[in-house]
């Protein structure tokens, strides 16, 4: 079955999107057909296109992962999904299914390298050969194992940026125990952050709202944040927390420029910071930066799907709606650029038109 | 109140150990003064006469915060404690008592900067201008939060060295979750790592030692790992615990020339790895080394007085017993010369000899 999308092919002219056509993967008995009506526009978006993350995989990639859309057919053995359901498509679309995070709930992690592994939704390959390609598109193919059922509650243009904005905060915050009682920082108020402070205050945790400038101020009150840290406005703002120290810290930020040391001494005795965001160059520490409170420095990579799944029942529950620009799909390049300029509150959502155009 | 102890005057000559008399700390209500009978030789100790950690903060250092002894008189506010109890003291003799770490068991970890704060055993000052020395001495004064039992089944020269390096160690495996089903890495075999092997074991852990060099492997294993990793011998390493890999590993290696990024591969999804030694400069990693299994990397100073009486209770139930080469105090010379060369296995114990000298 063939599909149409957006695709780049060249780096240097990453806004440059042409109507690719191409086939889907290889139909097996665990895989669901979605015609695509959403697709959010994620910072890797940009960081795949325009190079920045090294020369594409794949001669044309048509990007995008954060995919709602109805089923279309199922292979058979697929069983908790049928033909006109909703459903959403993340950031990853195999995984061995046989190493140990696969057997224990993370195939975001698996390992299984030579074996499938991981693979990405695009700019990727599949074991047999059969190229990966997103969703600024019309359609997707993907294993059931990465097709998560989208609560009715929830909008479809909300949904998609939780597919991987959302889930990309939600699983260090729910993995780290944020909730009642816990007092948490979200570091950075773009895509990720704002979904992190809408995420930590659905979950019950106290949130604070820390970012550079202080522009978002309102927007990040609005949120659910019960307080706003301007760093720059206030050099000295981690003394305020020396008394009421954070439980955990998501740090959203894909910057090395953040004063990491003075954000890690907020935290509490074996407190958490996790990064998300992931920076293109190394940074240095000092283990003594770490002694000081006994804290940890992790990563997170997306989200389980049983996280997913979790996830969007809590957003459908308590209303969590993501601050989005709802714009039509032949729009892409304007949505790139725009993210590349950090120009957005907070997440584009393309909409559906190539059949149209 | 006054005592002798061996000092250190000049960093350049920091084996030049002569006999120096003081006075102790001013008397309060709530000390405890003790006959000095054991102190173990800490890495911690050479790292400062010698000035790899700056210079002396003050004129005359005696080392040593392994300390055990008898206690000679209590403060009026001491209740737990009477005259003639066998006890010790280890790397902290002061803090705020008021901050939140302090109020919330942890306070190793007292951020009471400017208001008392931490006082470390030796080569440091009380807020009074009373100068704290160590245990390479006949006596030391200090708050009964920082004098600790020591139960009958252990012997003084087991109990010493458990006061720094043990406790090191104990606080980080069991506040990280060592313990029965659970396995666990200790990397470097030296005094803290053999602590490290010894006190997971005893958490009932499956321990694995990792070193660079096959030297320690037949120590290692009866101290009770179950496996020993040489790295230089087995450059493969990592991939032996793809299939079943660690939630825990405690890095006692205080050089940055480890395999940062290999050894953080070896963690289980979320696992954690807890560095204790204190390389001089700063590491570089990317934030993707951690992203791969969403693993944490932190770090631990000492323990709280509750995990030390814990420790010294496993230590008595379980029957661990350090490796340990007892000499007299009149040798903390070469006892320092050694530990600097690396050539002890794997603790010094001094013995009180000064007023027999």
């Amino acid at each position: 079955m063939s599909a149409k999308g957006y695709g780049i092919s060249d780096t240097k002219n990453w806004t440059d999107f042409k109507i690719h056509e191409y086939e889907l993967k290889t139909a097996q008995d665990d895989d669901v057909d979605i015609a695509i009506t959403h697709c959010g526009v994620c910072g890797s978006d940009v960081h795949t296109i325009s190079g920045g993350w090294g020369p594409l995989n794949v001669k044309t990639v048509v990007p995008g992962h954060e995919i709602v859309g109805h089923v279309t057919k199922v292979g058979k053995n697929v069983k908790d999904i049928k033909v006109g359901d909703r459903v959403g498509v993340g950031a990853q679309v195999g995984s061995c299914m046989s190493c140990w995070p696969c057997k224990n709930d993370n195939e975001n992690y698996c390992t299984g390298d030579g074996k499938g592994g991981v693979v990405d939704t695009y700019n990727a390959t599949y074991p047999d050969g059969s190229i990966a390609q997103g969703g600024y598109s019309t359609a997707i193919r993907a294993h059931q194992q990465f097709v998560f059922p989208i609560p009715e509650g929830i909008k479809s243009e909300h949904a998609a940026p939780m597919l991987c904005g959302g889930l990309t905060v939600y699983s260090p915050l729910v993995r780290n125990g944020a909730g009642p009682g816990k007092k948490v920082g979200i570091v950075g108020i773009g895509g990720l952050g704002h979904f992190g402070v809408l995420f930590a205050k659905a979950l019950g945790a106290d949130v604070v709202a820390i970012s550079h400038s202080p522009k978002k101020r309102e927007d990040a009150l609005k949120m659910g944040a019960s307080q706003f840290i301007s760093t720059a406005e206030e050099p000295d703002w981690t003394t305020k927390f020396k008394d009421d120290p954070f439980d955990l810290i998501v740090n959203t930020a894909s910057s090395n420029a953040i004063d990491l040391p003075a954000i890690l001494s907020t935290l509490k005795t074996q407190g958490k910071l996790i990064a998300v965001g992931m920076p293109e160059d190394v940074f240095k520490i000092r283990i003594q930066n770490l002694a000081g409170n006994g804290c940890l420095l992790g990563s997170s990579h997306i989200g389980s799907k049983t996280e997913a799944l979790a996830m969007l029942k809590l957003a459908a529950e308590k209303n969590v709606e993501p601050w989005i620009e709802l714009i039509p799909m032949k729009d892409c390049a304007k949505a790139v650029q725009r993210v590349e300029d950090n120009d957005i509150r907070y997440r584009f959502v393309l909409e559906q038109d190539i059949e149209k155009n």
